[in-house]
């Protein structure tokens, strides 16, 4: 098993956590997205991934990509720890908080995007910034909104143990943080992500521990 | 069963085919994007979805959102005919191909996007419309390159039988053509596309045949 990733991309953050909830140690293979004006959009990465991003995680001879597909698979393949409930209902709950991120927040956020804000709209720098924290305040406010009036959050988004959804919302946190996002008003949001941060887990996932790290 | 919707949105739209798809006609309840300043960002519908997007699935007492969890749900509780593959790896293929539309295109082309550029960038129509093409373009020019390799792509994404992935091309395509983005260079989503439309679980859902359409 192998694991394209880059230390500070999101959408890789979330994958390993999940590989560290399961036990897997797959080889890292870093991808870095800055140098030679991103190593994911030369060739010899389109070969792996056409989408040019990443993660990609190979196993079993194939490729796998898109960082919530990878952590269904691993659930499939790899049941204990479950990252997803069993119920449908719950099911439908945690891939629902995870889409509210991975499809919601993280996109509008994206490094490509905010090349763009300031290449070809040549947005300040001051506008960029407003523009991430303005995706990530309706985004993190409405996952809060949702999180605190359900019965069903727990020390974690769903119940007392660690899933999907805690594996995207750890990476969202770390990003609004790294740009200055106010989340003062996100206690239920602060408070799962404290809990997650205690556990090993999520700990060696953390960007500044990977190999990669500058 | 209720269904949240509105007859442009791309995400409701990949609701309605899947429930099509499975036989299912749940009620269907519009909430109009544009009247008043939107009525998804209206308190009334932030009770039901505190995201303030459409679509939302009522089952069961309980309220479900983002469409790719919905459409999960409905392949767990009512299994045929099935949107995903019984094999882990094709799962996690058809999932990737769904989040490559629903995380990577749709977000960054989504109404409230446009309104930002339009409101807080004072982008021209021009500069918009090129924002548009130019995510739409690279997206689906990934789309095309990860179909057109694998041996899994038949009459449809995955196989020959309609499924997850295709719920998300055709309203893809749709607002790809509404945007008049050139899809010249993508025969095999064209192919697919037009697979689909042959279909009346497909043609039933499309934004025009909607009660709410203008």
């Amino acid at each position: 098993m192998k694991l394209y990733t880059y230390f500070r991309s999101s959408a890789a953050y979330r994958v390993r956590i999940a590989l560290n909830l399961k036990g897997l140690q797959p080889e890292m293979i870093p991808i870095h997205l800055l140098k030679d004006g991103g190593m994911q959009l030369q060739p010899a990465y389109r070969a792996i991934n056409p989408e040019g991003l990443v993660p990609a995680l190979e196993d079993a001879g194939q490729m796998l990509t898109q960082s919530l597909a990878i952590i269904e698979y691993l659930d499939e393949t790899c049941p204990q720890p479950a990252l997803l409930p069993a119920d449908a209902l719950g099911r439908a709950r945690v891939r629902a908080l995870s889409l509210s991120i991975a499809c919601d927040i993280h996109p509008l956020n994206n490094l490509r995007i905010l090349r763009y804000l300031s290449g070809e709209f040549q947005v300040t720098e001051e506008q960029k910034n407003a523009w991430y924290r303005h995706w990530c305040e309706v985004g993190l406010g409405a996952l809060e909104a949702q999180l605190a009036r359900s019965e069903a959050t727990g020390r974690f988004c769903h119940g007392d143990t660690p899933g999907m959804a805690d594996c995207c919302l750890v990476p969202q946190v770390f990003n609004a943080q790294r740009f200055n996002v106010d989340l003062s008003a996100l206690p239920t949001i602060l408070r799962i992500n404290q809990a997650c941060l205690e556990l090993p887990a999520f700990e060696a996932a953390h960007p500044s521990k990977q190999a990669d790290a500058e």
